[in-house]
């Protein structure tokens, strides 16, 4: 019987691995108390409360997080236009802040001295989570079993995990196992691992779960508005329901994205720690979301902010996010210029969504930013057209300046420059 | 009778404005040569040659672009994933360097002191001609008659200039005028103005030229395969076509963008001169070229340089692009390390397309950046757990430190910032 | 005798150009107000008053700008370590935004239709000051003789306007002009044009007129402290006086620096224009306090804080106070992240100014993101060496991949790559 | 006795620690090989032979990387004005990859299994080795005796190794140890530890190595010309001597710095580890090389293309020598494109050298992007001053519009905003 190592708050998902590592902390002479996060994923959490106190866990505490992982994660990451190269829009990612953020308040309250997560020692989640928590509570421990070597000696494959359960009496749920691995909340899930590890396999149809096959999808396209106030959605109408709670409004985008089959996506990324990983993901509310905001800027937001923004903020928060490094002095610096970046993006969009697509029909706003009079080719609308002629003159000095010198040495631009055929 | 304005070759579309800009440059005295570049837009180019000399231009010069607009700008431009604010491809702003080249060209072989075009004051197009013509011939002079007030305010809207055209005998063409303006080449057609000028107004059906709408494309996926060599693509297969030669690929992917519904966009843009304008566009090809390179680049750039390259050579060629800026010193100096950052890329990613969507099915390369062993969640693979836990310790440093610090100050981050309940 | 053409309001100095500017808009048919801004130049400012009134400006206006100038415009400038090309403190482009802001105010208490200014159609400043009346009063109408032809084309030398001076009865100083022109205001003095306009030619040592000649400075160091609160300088001890009220500050450090020879730079800058051009500049204690601010962030300020702000804040915040980009909504952005980024930047720098030169002794902070025992070579400090080995391993894994597969196509690194070689 | 562990090759100085290193290497059976870069440090080198073969090396190499460290690190980053966290030009950095170098090809020749070096585990260098020789030979294995626990318990400080040197024969210097330490190139030498570590402790006037104190430079100044080709060094001019080549241009720079007092700094940087770091340097010639180049790249880098490569060549390349990721994909991306970056940097700067400062009094080329008549503010040159007038217009159009809106918002611009007092 091993001496009392202390109190320890697992985060604790109902499965396999984090039951048996649940077992084995008690093992080792930890008291441990179960944390489990909603944020959105489907799960019975009465079944994984009765489980993780049944393996023997002191106490089991559900913290509902959805609410603030909406307006405090996924909403700033839509003003900023997050994605992680070119592609992926983050909803793992996006969760972790959230979730360590409940244990850690979990264990200051019931005075924790270690927290403890099931997450492998190859993953994103790991970094994500322990620089959460050393962020938040610098003086935090942690327990991460996958990275000890008498653990993960001790369970090399799936196998002696099940015959460790059958030894601790850890109810299986007799599901088979699927051939991927996912994680899920209310933005996304994603499928990786498995057969996925080879990135040139293609996901078996089955294994999207949330959204709708494009051919299954609705052969008619629907229409919907979405309303933002200084880049945040304030009001959705869809099918005449109008939705303008935070979470409701993320809930309609969802449902509407799910069943027109919008936001699949599957990707070869670079993890924090530097090798590259397969990952399939669904996103559907967040795809159509960033589309319409997206658009919206168009109208509403000034051309040097914009640049500005996608350069800075955009790539600085993406990757904050990545790597996990929401609570660090560097995310308070990137997101402390977003209201200013959003303040005049207001306005409506309106959006057909069909068959994966997400078209933007419309887009209205009183900022008054564009003037289609000004635009206009076809009136001068207050233009000087000869104002254009002075700034060519301006805009063009320094070009003939080089072009000049380039002519006296004889390095006149005209040459060709074929990169196709300098490859052949 | 003026005297001899001097020779200009003028660049000539074979429609009204040009054709009266034609004759008006003759009233002023000048000998005028027409220009034309075949840069793929679906025209008659022989009836453009018999109205231009009708009109009465000494010469006429036709110039097949075709290949180095394909092989020297979008080549290139599909290497650094160019895209003006995360929507636009840039399809008109690359057919300008190619034909400003091929007009000084011709200006130099036939001692022109003069170039000119139909440009408007208010657009991009202007400034990326005139920029280009003095960034190869710093002393060529330009004719811009929508910025001579002469000009443009003999001729305040179609009206007079259909009456010019009668007074001059220009033979007009009696198509329904259509309400919006466009721009082809082989990359895309572009759509603005005219009833495009309320950015609330959804583009009618009939407007898209190029692509079928997404209700009318296939019911049947298709599935194609591109095979990339240093970013380049240098092996199409589709339908069970070969496709190797640079412009016989991008021909391809064209038709089969077209026939499945791929590449409309809508948006409203910021033009050079700061005043935004909404534009539509079709961009078939270049869609799927543009997924299928960001993927491939998934599996075999390396994190670093992919990060660096997004954040640099992307955003800086892709505005260098929609200004106008290519025969500078700055494109130089910017393109000159893309061979550099392509060096890896190369593979086969296998490609479904159905309904507007390019599907991502599978991609391999033999490079060797990814390691599905190494990636794996499922086994070690000749990774050591334990050094992720040394990796997070030393990334975890700066982070305590001011995590701490928050703490004596009573800062600490678990307090929320609900960016949504601040706005209400 | 002109119509009445309106009343301007006319950015005066009481110098030949502006005098004659007073009076020919006078002869324009304006009713002529006069503005002076005191902004810390060497000025008679009554004298001018006296002039200008004089001359006929029907009223004189006399703003003290100073504390804004500095509040406002120079220490957020020092917050974000403003620099352009590498050189040139920004001195002038920081005094434009105050100075416009009380022109507009008085245009608009007065009810002056116009403003005007005598800068001329090359430089800077115009760009500055008309972008910032229209940031700030987007209806106000400008006039700028020097860019009008019938006032350049008639006054196209010294000669022409002392003639005019002359005729309307201008006094005219009778001090030899200069060979350069000055800008001068309490952070820095300009010169430029003139003797100056050869890039080779040295300045004469009786241009320099703030600083000591490092030769003259004084034979022995003087040491100094300065606290800073959040970036900002709170208290300058210096020679057992303590200086804590913003402007006094910034006048000690300034009077410190002039005696020390500090500040003097000679430069060839880019104008936004895109005019190369020649200019030498003396800012002397924004010398010592830029060099002052960027050691405390050495010890204060977190390294990825650090980092992006320099790539971020300083390049963006730069050249938007260069290109004259104050009262715009890409400077309202960039500007609100500053405090953030400051937040920890606390604590004392010690300095020793000596014959130009500004070297830091010490500086000391209660922040804690230093730990001396931590970053100690000689002890462990908590430190656990091990985990670097993990850190490293992890850094190393994509590296690794790129060797093996530069190794299998025989590309190692190891080759030479002499760049200093190559040019030969 | 142990087993045959192998061959290593051990980065050797000659001093205590290495030498202890080499007897326990041996003690752990490892046959052990010498390796001593000269980088242009001052040293003893025979004697450190003597000395490692009496300790027990098998072999031991000597190698001259002098020529290859300047021609193919040092001027690189030259061209490219490298600098990290505003203030160190990365001496130490930049010796590392030729090092690194230098062991893997005598590792690679001689067959060793093994590298080893001295460096803590707390430090960059060890960082910067590592990577370095995996970026070259991913296969080599690393001992790193200061980050195993059997070795840095063994010897937990200098006693210790006093003892261990005793008991094995090694010959011990009878310096004083100073109270520092120090790494020494033809770059520059730095120090840190001991009593450095306290931040506020003003360094001792003993401790500068290379240069002269500010008080004891010479009081008279003097007058040296640097010529550029491609940004690179060609020629320099003292004191009527003419360095050619480039080794010796560097250290004719070198000598002069020192006489002159050029180029000490005291900073507290921040390590790739994420600790924080009080450091000193001395960088003589390399101070005087970076002002001049800068200067030339004034008057003969066109502005846009400085603007980017400040903002990413100068900030990617320097973090990337910072870090130790020399051999790896970003930094061939990055660096390939500084050639083209310099095609202008030709010319001729003047400087004067004296107590510390470098002083630009002139520079001259060939290159014609500098245009006295069209910068000039005396004369026309060219130039058309209603050109400005629509340059203005045009870039005041959003600037204007924003105007506009806020006006009606009522959010006028005119409204102060005084960090200053905000933070009373």
């Amino acid at each position: 019987m091993p001496e009392n190592a202390g109190r320890v708050l697992l985060a604790y998902s109902g499965g396999l691995d984090t039951s048996c590592i649940l077992a084995w902390l008690i093992e080792q002479g930890y008291e441990v108390y179960a944390f489990m996060a909603d944020v959105g994923q489907e799960e019975d959490f009465e079944a994984a409360r009765v489980k993780a106190l049944k393996v023997g866990a002191k106490k089991f505490f559900l913290k509902d997080l959805k609410r603030e992982f909406v307006t405090e994660l996924i909403y700033p990451a839509v003003q900023a236009n997050c994605i992680y190269e070119n592609v992926y829009l983050l909803g793992t990612s996006l969760a972790r802040p959230v979730i360590a953020r409940g244990m850690i308040e979990v264990a200051e309250q019931e005075g924790c001295d270690f927290v403890s997560h099931g997450c492998t020692g190859k993953g994103n989640d790991q970094v994500r989570f322990e620089l959460a928590f050393y962020g938040l509570k610098p003086d935090i421990k942690v327990v991460a079993p996958w990275r000890i070597p008498v653990f993960y000696n001790r369970f090399p494959g799936r196998q002696a995990l099940l015959q460790y359960a059958a030894e601790k009496n850890i109810p299986v749920v007799q599901t088979a196992s699927k051939p991927w691995s996912t994680d899920e909340n209310l933005f996304h899930i994603s499928y990786e691992a498995g057969i996925l590890e080879d990135p040139n396999t293609t996901p078996p149809d089955d294994m999207w779960k949330l959204t709708s096959s494009l051919e299954a999808a609705p052969a008619t396209p629907e229409r919907i508005t979405i309303e933002f106030k200084a880049g945040l959605p304030i009001k959705v109408v869809a099918d005449d329901k109008v939705y303008t709670d935070a979470v409701d409004i993320f809930d309609a985008l969802n449902a509407l994205g799910r069943k027109h089959g919008i936001g699949r996506i599957d990707i070869v990324e670079n993890r924090f720690i530097g090798v590259k990983s397969r990952g399939c993901y669904e996103s559907p509310g967040a795809t159509i979301l960033r589309a319409a905001h997206i658009d919206l800027e168009g109208l509403t937001l000034d051309r040097n902010v914009r640049a500005l923004r996608d350069q800075f903020t955009t790539v600085a928060f993406s990757r904050i996010l990545y790597n996990g490094h929401f609570f660090t002095p560097e995310r308070e610096f990137i997101t402390s210029a977003i209201p200013t970046s959003q303040r005049t993006v207001n306005g409506i969009v309106r959006l057909k969504l069909y068959k994966g697509n997400v078209v933007i029909e419309g887009r209205e706003s009183e900022e008054g930013l564009y003037d289609s009079q000004q635009s206009s080719m076809d009136e001068l609308g207050g233009f000087e057209p000869t104002d254009a002629s002075g700034f060519i003159a301006i805009e063009s000095i320094r070009i003939k300046k080089w072009a000049q010198a380039n002519n006296r040495k004889g390095q006149g631009s005209v040459a060709r420059e074929d990169v196709y055929g300098a490859r052949a």
